[in-house]
């Protein structure tokens, strides 16, 4: 087992001086914080995770959750995840005052969840699902439910997960058949299956509160139909106790990764005696969801983000400790009298290790802006700022969840790579974040669902408006790097790559405009890829920019070594990752339909 | 569990139209064979493999072979896998007739091989390395040595394997310690230590022959004084039985995936009895056992490719009876009173599988390419065809068993997206095959040794003499589809990307001969993808010509649709695949050098 999962010097960086967090904490709702005691939080959570996720990632592993006697088994470190979480803040970090928060910068909690994350990454999820589903009610349960549930999630002693998908259903929400139908009492009886729950059930809870997407009899559709509810796992009996409310764990998934993060299958109203109660407005529950929607999938982004940095840390260990081969002397062959030389000193495995680190810090950059423009949106007083922030966040959504992803899954194989036949051993941990990282292009809406969000939703918005702030924010940094000798030749390219960004869109709308949407949409997913390829290009550059300016300022918050080697990296994207696009705007601008279904048999 | 593995239909159409086992067959050494016999062979394999391999696919992954009381516990399917395959010529197919085997083709045995491997990866590799073994021991040991080990191990009744790798030394083999010391009988006293020996020990052999790397005593450094030895598990008594030699299974790695074919650590020598004799003479360990690599890297693009089909069949399969979501209407919108949809119907699911298919496709017929040209090299009469045919494999071999292992890897990936969910879910077969093929772009030299092997040597060989040979087949391959106008534009960008390859190797090899061999190798692995992706568009062109041919002049082995399909999936790789070659030409002419190690520390 490594012995380190992240860097925490890069992690500091990126959230003070890159990205600035000292700009969040001027706004109101933060005035009680400032960066000292802030970095006292995040080492706090650095040193619970050492003490108690990093220790039993393997563990939990190896010993997965599983199903027994009606219920979910999971390993113990769920019980201290679930309860000094819910000590610690890590549930209620990022709430207001007066609903038991400590009102933290999404930026901070993103930092926060980050390590934990990179420690062990399938215990935060239990912490996350819990808080989400008390998000929801916070923002639009009545009172009597808020009071009811709220305060046993913040605490850790109960569980809240969200209950979307059906099997019959998948991604489709407009499918979703579970049913709700009105009693007298006010509450809703409840009936219909849920999959792919996770924390959906275990022994460390006392309760699970559960928000159920489901449609109230008689209602339209399609996702106009659909209403939200509070279904816990006990209810309330009415004298201050609990009793059974007909939801049945009728399964727990077993998986090739993330193993001890319990993914379970649902039935609620087995027994015609399952009751739930109406989160806010009948029909609005998909609005609601997705008010939420930002938050789950900047989590699923840095998790990722957070499996490719400890990926990346075990093999840069591992190819600093590992003598094999030797070095290529002049003639091109090698000297057998020559000592083994440590592998990071092969050219090939430096290639794997730098593609590791620019994937995987660009991907912690990423996360990190997009919790910033979180927090602006929702903290600035200015309309228009706010509303520029808020445009901003919606258009890279879907990057933050599926550049981490994706990539993250490339990094963490070439992190395995390095190892050579060791990285497929299990003593190995790396081919455990192989196996886990591999769910994160999946859950939280697909590659190609994030992919057709991003063209057909989020590009056109507000007439492009977003992708026009987008491209101001780039040409900022463009004319910062301009100003450095050495940086210019990189923001000249990166310039290059916005102008045929804006060739490639224009030729995609081209097929929107004349209403072939089918068309529009067909090659989402290699735009994504370009796209994000060419944000993550911008996201180093400014990284660049920054170490430039602190070296040559003389600031010296970290070393100069570790200011140039964050330059290296962007040198490396530049040389490495960036040039794809060059063949994937080929592949967006090339006439032939060859993807959409027609008579013609192609699969034969 | 999907219900089809393979496509026998593409299967025989690469082996028998597109590459023409006809051609092989006129040589005298398979005079006696005829295509319709082969192709009883080959049904006859499909259904060994269908009722013995396949069945027990899942089941091998989920127990898989472990070590006990010294030895190694495996399922039962290998002792039919053994047995079974010994009598049905599986391991001594390809050996001459005075050797006990049947002279059959290469081509006919990778096309039997695949078949095995994409029903069942962990079986075929026992039946493999036995063939190995004794191949080795055929060519190069005396008569003796011969009679001794070579019947009972193409019987099946002993196993073999190669003995390479040991823990200080990974993949260089200058640094191989394991020590020979000279007996006054002839023999040697073994003594070291062998890891990752696949197939090493297990219960349902009798005897195993270990093909072992080691140096003898006073022979000189690195690869020139390696020789190579038979250190069986049990030797000869003289009295026609068997005695323990000394042969230590120390342990058993367990891994990721391919979890049913044990691989094992073994000692030799530890209680000082352990007995080797030499294979040919002194010294010459490595040439022997290079002389067979070509085989054994033709085994590991073969096995790649065949889990690359399998996944495809089972998410093809999975795509065709899934419904979920609705098609786009020319609104954009999805009409929620529209029916579902079969997921195959969508554009980016249909992406998916199409570049499943021609990576799947697209390496099968790579590997059955290099089967032919090793059979023409091994039979033809004519010394210049011979060398012509021996330089064509020479050069490709590095990518035969590199394409399929890392792109077959992507496909799998993508596979597994298909199912969304479920593909992550051990109840469905598709994490499996991800876990499995993630082992072959490390084994049998790795995708870094492979790319240095492609660029530094093959490339450069007898003056480019080899890659020459290539372009005059690629450029045949681009005159018969230039007299297709529906083909023509595929021959043009193909005609321009054998520009741009010129170019690339142009500026690499300017390092080489500036004597700069770091720099030159040091973007091996990019040159490698740049490479194969434009080799696997020829292989992908020349089975439209065939195709095409076959629609022209009314050839009906197969429908209309299915010659129609292989011209649609060339296209999908020109379209989707292709393109990737002008990014990765720009990575490899760019005079950055940013991964040759310096004082500088860049990872910090």
């Amino acid at each position: 087992m490594a012995k380190e999962y992240i860097d925490l010097d890069t992690l500091k960086y990126l959230l003070y001086d890159v990205h600035q967090l000292e700009e969040v904490l001027q706004q109101d709702r933060f005035a009680d914080h400032d960066a000292a005691s802030l970095d006292l939080f995040l080492n706090s959570v650095k040193e619970f995770s050492d003490r108690e996720l990093f220790p039993y990632f393997k563990e939990m592993d190896e010993k997965p959750a599983y199903h027994k006697d009606g219920g979910v088994v999971v390993h113990k470190q769920v019980e201290v995840m679930m309860k000094k979480g819910g000590e610690m803040g890590l549930i209620s970090g990022t709430f207001d005052y007066e609903a038991g928060g400590l009102q933290l910068p999404m930026m901070m909690y993103t930092a926060s969840a980050f390590i934990q994350d990179a420690a062990n990454n399938h215990l935060p999820g239990y912490v996350g699902l819990t808080l989400g589903a008390a998000e929801l009610i916070i923002h639009f349960a009545n009172k009597e439910l808020n009071d009811t549930y709220v305060p046993n999630m913040l605490s850790g002693n109960w569980g809240g997960t969200m209950c979307l998908t059906e099997p019959q259903a998948g991604s489709s929400l407009s499918d979703v058949i579970t049913k709700a139908t009105p009693q007298e009492d006010g509450s809703y009886k409840m009936l219909g299956q849920k999959i792919f729950i996770s924390g959906g059930d275990h022994q460390y809870a006392d309760n699970f509160v559960h928000l159920v997407l489901a449609r109230i009899e008689g209602a339209p559709a399609g996702t106009k139909g659909i209403s939200l509810f509070i279904v816990p796992k006990k209810r309330p009996d009415g004298n201050g106790g609990l009793v059974a409310n007909d939801v049945t764990t009728v399964a727990d998934f077993q998986k090739m990764g993330q193993r001890g993060y319990c993914t379970t299958h649902l039935g609620f109203g087995d027994a015609d005696d399952c009751k739930g109660w109406l989160v806010g407005e009948a029909h609005q529950g998909l609005k609601y969801m997705f008010l939420m929607m930002n938050g789950a999938r900047i989590a699923v982004g840095r998790g990722a983000a957070a499996i490719a940095t400890a990926a990346y840390q075990a093999s840069l260990q591992y190819a600093k400790e590992r003598p094999q081969g030797r070095k290529l002397a002049s003639t091109g062959k090698k000297d057998p009298e020559q000592g083994q030389t440590l592998i990071i000193n092969h050219p090939d495995v430096r290639r794997m290790l730098l593609l590791q680190k620019v994937i995987a810090e660009g991907s912690l950059s990423l996360v990190l802006l997009a919790s910033k423009y979180y927090d602006l949106k929702e903290t600035l007083k200015d309309e228009v700022e706010k509303e520029k922030y808020s445009l901003l966040l919606e258009l890279i959504i879907p990057m933050v969840k599926t550049y981490p992803s994706d990539m993250g899954a490339h990094a963490v194989s070439n992190g395995l790579q390095v190892l050579g036949g060791y990285g497929f051993c299990s003593d190995f941990i790396l081919q455990q974040y192989h196996r886990d990282i591999r769910i994160f292009p999946i859950y939280e809406g697909t590659t190609g669902i994030q992919s057709q969000d991003l063209l057909g939703r989020k590009l056109l918005m507000e007439n492009g408006k977003a992708l026009e702030l987008l491209n101001n924010e780039i040409m900022q940094t463009i004319r910062q790097a301009s100003e450095y000798d050495d940086l210019r030749g990189y923001a000249n390219t990166l310039g290059e790559k916005l102008l045929l960004t804006q060739k490639v869109i224009g030729f995609l709308v081209g097929f929107a405009k004349k209403g072939d949407y089918e068309r529009f949409l067909s090659d989402a997913t290699p735009f994504m890829e370009f796209f994000s390829n060419i944000t993550i290009a911008w996201i180093w550059l400014d990284m660049a920019v920054n170490a430039k300016n602190a070296i040559i300022t003389g600031k010296n918050t970290y070393s100069e070594e570790f200011y140039e080697s964050k330059i290296h990296a962007m040198k490396f994207y530049f040389k490495y990752e960036l040039p794809k696009t060059s063949g994937l705007a080929e592949i967006l601008m090339d006439e032939e339909v060859l993807t959409i279904a027609s008579e013609k048999e192609v699969f034969s």
